[in-house]
């Protein structure tokens, strides 16, 4: 989730000329609104007003009254002690969002049967922003560990998932990517621009993600693309296996399997 | 998912004196960006421009300005053919929410207990508004047919989960629900007020609900209430079993126990 402090930038899209008068006054109203919105996160799940009006930058007048527009609608929701949350009414909206539960809906048969075949981590995960966002892993008890989680972000080129998204996305978006500071997470991390290109270029030509050891020390990941209906990369599947004693390549048709059947089901014809 | 309609009347808490000044002004902007995100449900998922201004209520200039703030910020998404969907940040928003991902996150290891005991149908649901909103549910595919699913809204009286919900709520929010149109889906569901009123001191009574063919004609389902820290009735898990040759009674005990480890697992203590 963004910080506030993103969120008070200004929308780039034009202005429709009839509607100019009032729009810098309410604007700026909606801004504020997603502000009170934003200042929730996994960290801070649970905020009092003050907290609410400190995180998004408003008068504790402003977001009393933000706050309760919010809660008759139901987008947060107020508990005994006090303290707000985020309501029933956003869960139902999220229901809606293709790129969550319904990706996730179509996926799911097959991401259960990737993980039937290994007993290890599937993942399934979309770009959003500069990031990874996984929408749904599924992990026995005894899978090796990862960091992923829903809803979690990380890096595009720190795991096999960002890498088939980052390999298939725009010329102009992969050297934004390549142009700026690539984390390290262990010794092995793709953080050098050129050894990050490498690899791009043998996700396209291969179609497939070996991400050796890039988070932990001890995982290594194989990615495939998800593809929609109109043939465009919409998301990527994953298997994270123990790196020790592992062939990454043999895990490879599984994983590249998984990714087709979601296509199909998505609407992709090859 | 309520209509746009529903959406314009003025919140009911007190305007803190000092910012009543632009206070007309700014909920109208308010109250207009949620009209926008109001204006998709499960019928509309995808809407266009024009649809979105329609079913908002808004002038095309107005709805064009605040979508595109909405997509800016990542509420909204905008697909290749220039529809509009639910966008991946309300889906992180939506894991905030401690009714929804996080209940259901606490509650699923005993719901699958539950359905591995019995392969039938396995409900979580909260109360929202005079409806029941269902969490999750589990089923076989052997399981009796139901019509719930997660999302969905129920009125109170004709499920077990709503019974059990309703039957802990205040006497006032009770009586308000009684002095309503009670909708029957079957012969047997509890339309007349005065049955419903006894039903609902039975459940107090026994502390579970049976609701024999309330919403089809072949299911009965048993309910127990979830409890949370403070020990006031924050949900309500359910069986839904065929209705002919079960002896409801006997399932009572199971829910029982799935209800009381789902409110240990929330915190409470008996």
């Amino acid at each position: 989730m963004k910080e506030p402090s993103d969120m008070t930038d200004p929308p780039d899209m034009a202005e429709p000329s009839d509607d100019s008068a009032d729009a810098a006054r309410s604007r700026s109203a909606a801004e504020r609104l997603l502000a009170v919105l934003g200042a929730f996160d996994h960290r801070r799940p649970a905020l009092s007003l003050t907290e609410i009006g400190r995180r998004a930058g408003l008068p504790l007048a402003t977001a009393h009254r933000l706050v309760g527009e919010l809660t008759v609608w139901g987008a947060l929701e107020r508990d005994v002690a006090g303290s707000y949350h985020v309501g029933l009414r956003i869960w139902e909206l999220a229901a809606l969002a293709p790129r969550g539960p319904a990706l996730r809906e179509a996926a799911l048969p097959f991401l259960e049967d990737l993980y039937e075949a290994t007993h290890e981590n599937v993942h399934l995960a979309v770009l959003d922003g500069l990031d990874v966002v996984y929408i749904e892993r599924l992990s026995g008890r005894h899978a090796v560990g990862v960091r992923s989680r829903p809803g979690a972000r990380w890096p595009l080129h720190a795991t096999g998932v960002g890498l088939v998204l980052l390999a298939h996305s725009a010329k102009a978006f992969q050297d934004q990517v390549c142009g700026r500071p690539l984390a390290a997470f262990t010794p092995h991390t793709l953080s050098d621009p050129a050894r990050l290109r490498r690899a791009l270029a043998e996700v396209r030509r291969t179609g497939c993600a070996v991400a050796d050891r890039q988070i932990t020390d001890d995982a290594v990941s194989v990615a495939a693309p998800v593809r929609g209906p109109r043939g465009d990369v919409v998301a990527a599947v994953s298997l994270v296996v123990p790196s020790a004693g592992t062939q990454p390549h043999s895990l490879v048709p599984a994983v590249r399997l998984a990714g087709r059947g979601i296509s199909r089901a998505l609407g992709w014809r090859p």
